[in-house]
């Protein structure tokens, strides 16, 4: 590259972009660590971006109709730390910058959304940004059109890599944004050629563009260093009705020694290079300094919004109160009150009821009475809307065509959908809900992990949760899954025994504002097992006495979901036999370790008793339980599984499994 | 569809189609489960292949030079299960075929291959099936590489569905199939423009032949149902040097009353409609009674890869011994003797050397060794090669002009990588190993999970394995992993402690046959901790006493991997302190609770020492041993992770998580 030419040719922009570079170069240099050379690489495309065309107000970071900027290719994050701070967001200052990926800094390695103001979302396991934009621009077109365009008028805009774009995400993530024609969706790609390995051609011969068009993008290709250009792209994405991909021809460690190179990817610290590479860029400034007529015209462009933004609030505070209060109330994520007493209801008919009834058929009956009180659930399914029951009669469809809708028909693609589900619950004002078996966890844990970690509060509904969903066999039932999503960290998993639980289980998943839920539901019919109406939340406590010891408390059984009856059964037995055993329904392990321990030690007392504890799946999350949470249980087993299932009717398979209330009364009885 | 006239044109043809779509009815209305619409739907597609192209011999089913068959949209399993019988599988008999779906049955919901000969993968997840189709096709380049044209010679089938491709790994699969130019892959897209939840235009209006030939495929339209088309397309694709798309225009439940309709891709069982489709179809036979004029066809169909089959043998037997001697042991899976001593001279010198390096740098030096002796391991890395370390010096790459190269540059396609690895195990002939980063297991679960169902020997060397991986942070560092692997059946997951136990781990990985193993490597440098050298392989043993307590034995510390050296420190502070202290390194639970009793108690002993596990991950598979497998420990304790990790430079964040011999100590004085 002449960059000589280039600083001549557009000498303000390229000033404006050097500062950006300098910034990545010092920081990454100062921590040892990083990557320099996609900052270096896609300055001149962001510089553009937030200088001419980005709706943002640093002073107003959580303004509801701001731009959308997403960085999927996250480990540039020094590119997103620089213009935060050059813009002015008040918390960006330069001392966080020079503590780039240091302990307590909110300038972590890759972006975190929990840690600042202006990054939207967390992003670095490739692909996952892009993905989570279709779920921002989703949760756009869905607000603007129930608030209208006065309220919700803005753009989603990603940042995407060449690894992005490899990651199977990306497809599914392409595929649903290009049927649903979102076309306030820009995405740039860096297209500089350059992976980890070296070039991309070393593993890929893919024609981006080729592709992207093929799933019904608008597509463009431009040189990723011309201002001009990359403006014009911008006009031309801008003014069409499909989502907009610009592949960016861009030369990565652009102006480094190492530019072009795959170990311009990483961190770039040799002095000299990096200070030819400033000189390079006629760059004056000493470390971390950026010269006062730099500074000044970003500041300037981090204030270009606040008139916009001043606008939009006139609009906003004219409104009549209730349409405003809606509106507020659905962006603060606050849930009606209403929503306690709907479910309370629901419980109580339930409970008189008392149906045979799959929980997934039981979540149905719940989300048939919350949809219309939550009008911010956006519901979905990856294919199986009719097996994982999440389609409510209210809801419509979110389409192209419509999208008043409140339903998405997300395709086989639940990686995509969990990624998108990410992106509208940061989004914000929308509460999605998406479902699949929960043996396809499988596909979706790249995004249902980062639900975890950007506080994301999603709510997976996931139907055929064990050996019980019979027939199809150990492709499709889950074993391990239970235990993978109760070791991840900020998630909550309910398995409900019954439709009461099940209407509990949405209460407690709903009124969650800081991260994931998983509902794990039933394929088979189960029985009511909470008769006696309580209107208390129970299922809310984690872990409680379903049915006490009569007589001297001599066996402990627990359970979850669809064995909570197993383990009533095995009670009878022993009860018959004089043995005394108390049933501890446990819904969900984490909401009972969040309980006071003196709750916890009144529900799982110590002493002598044998604990049992019954799942059809793996024993790992069973075993703090099993010994007490001191260690000082005497005897305990586990009624479960080991391997994986087998095709059959799912009572054979609960006979052939051993997981019969006779199999645990028996165990009960050889610990005694 | 006009099934008068398609009876007419093709009767032959037809009449064997109809025997599929017969007993693919008869089983599912008996079983009264599985999917009828896809095998009414692509019989005509089954029967042109195995009639005129399938290089296959019932009577040899594991022939090394056959083709593979593999059946992505696995669900329509009796498709396959009615091939396999009407050709002459031995022991897929009729009474298999009436048992569809039942306990003990191998015509499973879905195609397992361990149940079953002409069963090449397990398939029903979808994607999975093409995704290893990759895998199978790469193993035939590379023994056709090795072994000559003589020996090996033969291509890979694959029917695949709308689901297969809307996944996120069919785009990893199809774009590093067409970038290394796979030619000898062909894959029939069954378009029968149907999903579960209704046209496949409710979520998807991607135009697949262009996607693919955007990444460099050969693709062609036919129509599903004419089997002149089918057999000219099925030519054209031979003849092609790319890998080959076929889209089949088809009618899924093709003559059923639910023909082109959701309704028919699941169980059509009304015993009407049924008779009325067999009348359609001209259909003579009663259920599950194949007419023997039909039957005949079917079994010439089956006698006619016979001929080949012995040309083949003969060609086998007149190589010389010695190559011939190569070739079986290869396909057997057999490891050479000379692998153990590799191994142990490897152990000696690092044991004497005792280095301090990461055990990724381990696991690099264990490969440059192992690699020249076990000829069948073919490495790979998700663009992660440097950082994983897996590719040595003598392997050469594998690309489309080098099919000798023994390392496969797989791109940022985790799921892809994955799912190949599984292909060329189950191919036979190919040790796989790939490298990524633990965390982004994630991104591979889907067919990680497969590996261990389908049995396959895939090796994962996951290197950065916890928050020792530093400054990229929460994104990057694993805490969950762990858990989520060790509970997922016939998975062995080793963390080693040192270099030593790094090579007793490649050891353990390569001489298993029957399923995955994962190496969990760290990224920072690790003391040598098995300093006297041993030619017994202890991490075979998967947990041992390393270091004993001095004295009466108070505290007994349990860990694995880098936190090792971590308890080993502990242990020093607290013997110094006169507190006898036992350490068991434990690289791997699965192979520690597969021994005897006996040895699990003299290292694990019983009694009131306090336990404390220390490991940088979830708590949760440590219950299990910090309780003791009767529950009868006194006081237990666990140093490692609650939530996710954060970004700040190793030692600084072992620090603050309080993952240190310090707390390690205290924590052990605060029980006894």
């Amino acid at each position: 590259m002449d960059i000589a030419a280039l600083r001549k040719a557009h000498p303000d922009h390229w000033k404006m972009a050097a500062a950006i570079r300098a910034l990545a170069l010092d920081a990454v240099a100062a921590a040892n660590s990083g990557h320099t050379g996609m900052p270096l690489g896609m300055a001149d495309i962001a510089t553009v971006l937030y200088r001419n065309h980005l709706r943002f107000d640093p002073k107003s970071p959580d303004w509801a109709d701001r731009d959308r900027f997403i960085l999927s290719n996250g480990h540039g994050s020094m590119l997103l730390y620089a213009l935060l701070h050059l813009t002015g967001y008040e918390e960006m200052t330069l001392e966080e910058i020079k503590n780039f990926r240091q302990w307590g800094s909110i300038t972590a390695g890759h972006p975190e959304n929990v840690l600042a103001k202006g990054i939207e979302t967390t992003t670095g396991p490739l692909g996952q940004g892009f993905a989570n934009s279709v779920g921002f621009a989703i949760a756009e077109e869905s607000l603007r059109a129930r608030f209208g365009a006065k309220l919700v008028d803005h753009r989603t805009w990603v940042f995407a890599g060449d690894g992005c774009l490899m990651e199977g995400v990306s497809q599914e993530a392409l595929s649903l944004a290009g049927h649903l024609k979102l076309s306030r969706l820009v995405v740039f790609f860096d297209h500089n050629s350059i992976t980890i390995d070296g070039p991309t051609d070393l593993a890929d011969s893919t024609d981006q563009t080729e592709r992207f068009a093929a799933s019904g993008w608008h597509v463009q290709r431009v040189d990723g260093h011309d201002p001009e250009a990359i403006d014009a792209a911008i006009e031309a994405a801008k003014a069409d009705d499909r989502p907009s991909l610009i592949a960016c021809e861009t030369h990565i460690a652009l102006g480094h020694a190492a530019q072009d190179t795959s170990k311009g990817h990483g961190a770039l610290t040799d002095p000299e290079q990096l200070q030819a590479a400033k000189e390079a860029y006629g760059w004056t400034g000493g470390p971390f300094e950026v010269p006062a007529d730099i500074k000044a015209m970003w500041e300037q462009t981090g204030e270009r919004g606040g008139a916009a933004r001043a606008e939009w609030q006139s609009r906003l505070d004219a409104l009549p109160q209730g349409k405003r209060q809606k509106f507020e109330a659905a962006m603060s994520g606050e849930i009606p009150n209403k929503l306690v007493s709907t479910v309370r209801a629901l419980k109580k008919q339930m409970s008189e009821s008392a149906p045979k009834m799959a929980t997934r058929a039981a979540s149905e009956k719940a989300l048939e009475v919350i949809n219309p009180v939550v009008r911010e659930t956006l519901g979905g399914s990856a294919d199986l809307t009719g097996s994982n029951n999440t389609l409510t009669s209210d809801l419509g469809i979110f389409t192209a065509d419509d999208r008043k809708g409140r339903y998405v028909y997300y395709g086989i693609r639940e990686h995509g959908m969990a990624a998108a589900m990410n992106g509208m619950a940061l989004h914000g004002g929308i509460r999605p809900y998406g479902g699949t078996f929960m043996t396809f966890s499988d596909y979706a844990r790249g995004a249902m992990r980062l639900s975890g970690l950007s506080h994301a509060p999603v709510v997976y509904v996931m139907t055929h949760d064990s050996i019980g969903l019979g027939e199809d066999g150990p492709t499709h039932q889950p074993i391990e899954h239970l235990a993978m999503l109760r070791a991840t960290p900020n998630y909550v998993v309910l398995r409900p025994a019954d439709a009461v639980e099940t209407a509990e289980a949405w209460e407690v998943a709903l009124l969650r504002k800081d991260g994931p839920t998983v509902l794990a539901l039933s394929r088979q019919g189960l029985p009511t097992v909470r008769k006696d109406h309580k209107s208390k939340n129970l299922t809310a406590q984690g872990g409680y006495v379903l049915a006490d010891a009569e007589g001297k408390r001599q066996a402990l059984l627990m359970a979850s979901g669809s064995e909570v009856a197993v383990a009533l059964a095995a009670r009878d037995l022993l009860q018959a036999e004089g043995i005394g055993t108390r049933v501890v329904s446990m819904p969900s392990m984490e909401l009972f370790a969040a309980q006071e321990e003196s709750y916890r030690k009144r529900v799982l007392p110590g002493g002598a008793a044998v604990r049992v504890a019954i799942e059809a799946a793996s024993r790992q999350p069973w075993d703090r339980w099993l010994c007490g949470e001191r260690g000082r249980e005497a005897k305990a087993a586990f009624i479960g599984m080991e391997g994986f299932g087998a095709s059959a009717p799912q009572d054979v398979l609960y006979k052939q499994f051993g997981i019969t209330a006779e199999a645990t009364a028996e165990k009960v009885k050889a610990l005694l």
